[in-house]
């Protein structure tokens, strides 16, 4: 497999990365995980446009234009001859002296990596998912972001496989349900409204996540963006996972609690485009 | 200068981490920051100690041990002519394949790297210091871990360096003082106690306030470990900040209110071991 590193197209093998990069030693970057379906990256504009915002907040800057970053990812599909693929586009502060305070002048690091497409989302059966004992931080605006940090959830994950589960439901700290491992959740509450955590519960905009939002509004569905308690979570009567991978993942059962496996009637289909 | 990975001591620019490693793509590890002083690494066992009940947390097993990581510092600074340094030792969980769940069998990756120390803390003036908008994430047991995510301290450090302050205050979610960007802090109350933030509220257990607050027990001055609000913030008298290479700094004033310098009197040099 090849990946794109800073400019040039090597084997994966051979790309490295320096040990002083701040990517690598304090966490200092982002990514966006794309799909490519039939050839075509989805929602490529949306993503990239997320990763400028995200660029803004960590204030930092790549050469980079969006079209370019586009066309570099379709010759990395195109030189490994994939055309159904997951994408990552991971952008650092680039290297710099010992201490938290970045240089004055820095040259980004920027990887792009892809790898075939793993199961698809109808293979996936639906959720069992269990709460974890992990927080969002709610507090911080990388809550926001799609930061290199993912340890939280990665020990929330864990910690459900270990116990049998597929995934973990991470509250934030006001108690309010945010987001599972790696995706966003849709709940529909005891009162029959469909919901998802509002963006500042601590939760990643998700472009799918938008998708299901925009989709509803088209079809005359109202999806409030809600603040759900982890007692209301113990109402809720189904509900389904969304990210840029799986698509729309049903929700078997949270805690055990089966739930109806329903998705509103405009998903019923079980995708959303 | 020398670095050493994985089992080799290697020029340090001949260092390199492959693109896959966790560490880089997910921020899945952690780290300890030593300080060596005339030749001997302070307090040595202590970061081993702590680095251990870390990758606990973390689920990470590595081959060597104590003797073995303390041996190989001390190699590294006689490689490098070194006898006052700063050493960092990073662990991470090696490299996996895509997406987040660990792989069932893992190679930790493993650097240690050195640098000539810096200022020595008397040098360093009183702080200056602002309230941070970022928030410590008291939720998360990852929070009381030297993981390698800083990226929210270092948007608050960077942050508090543009308006012309030297370090800036993280509450947690809660609204309780943590500590500052990369140490722990200790405040005297308006009712004239010395206080330091408990780990519950979302604070790396440093090795230096550890010896402050044992260092207070030998002299018969209690230090409490107290959450305080904010509002409790504006109304200290004095503080000071802790960690392993600064050791003590003298709080000077915060968001532009000054505080009167003091410390408590067995720190009145200024130091502690």
């Amino acid at each position: 497999m090849k990946s794109w590193l800073n400019g040039a197209i090597i084997d994966a093998d051979a790309a490295k990365i320096a040990p002083n990069d701040r990517g690598f030693l304090l966490a200092d970057g982002l990514f966006e995980t794309l799909k490519a379906a039939e050839g075509k990256i989805l929602h490529c504009r949306e993503h990239l446009q997320r990763l400028r915002r995200s660029l803004t907040v960590l204030k930092l800057d790549i050469a980079q234009d969006d079209d370019m970053l586009e066309s570099t990812m379709y010759l990395l599909l195109a030189e490994n001859g994939l055309e159904h693929a997951s994408l990552r586009l991971t952008v650092t502060r680039g290297t710099g002296p010992r201490g938290l305070l970045p240089p004055e002048t820095n040259v980004p690091t920027i990887l792009i990596t892809c790898s075939p497409s793993g199961r698809e989302p109808t293979e996936l059966p639906p959720a069992r998912l269990m709460v974890s004992e992990f927080r969002r931080n709610e507090g911080s605006p990388l809550s926001r972001l799609k930061v290199l940090n993912y340890l939280d959830n990665i020990l929330a994950l864990q910690s459900a496989k270990a116990d049998g589960f597929d995934d973990a439901v991470l509250l934030n700290n006001a108690g309010h349900v945010a987001c599972v491992a790696a995706a966003n959740i849709f709940l529909k509450r005891a009162d029959g409204t469909w919901i998802t955590p509002p963006i500042s519960d601590g939760v990643l905009p998700g472009i799918t996540r938008r998708s299901v939002l925009d989709l509803a509004v088209q079809n005359g569905l109202n999806i409030e963006e809600a603040s759900l308690s982890s007692d209301g979570l113990d109402q809720v009567q189904a509900g389904f996972l969304t990210n840029s991978l799986i698509n729309i993942r049903p929700i078997a059962a949270i805690n055990g609690r089966v739930l109806s496996g329903e998705l509103p009637v405009f998903l019923s289909d079980g995708r959303v485009v």
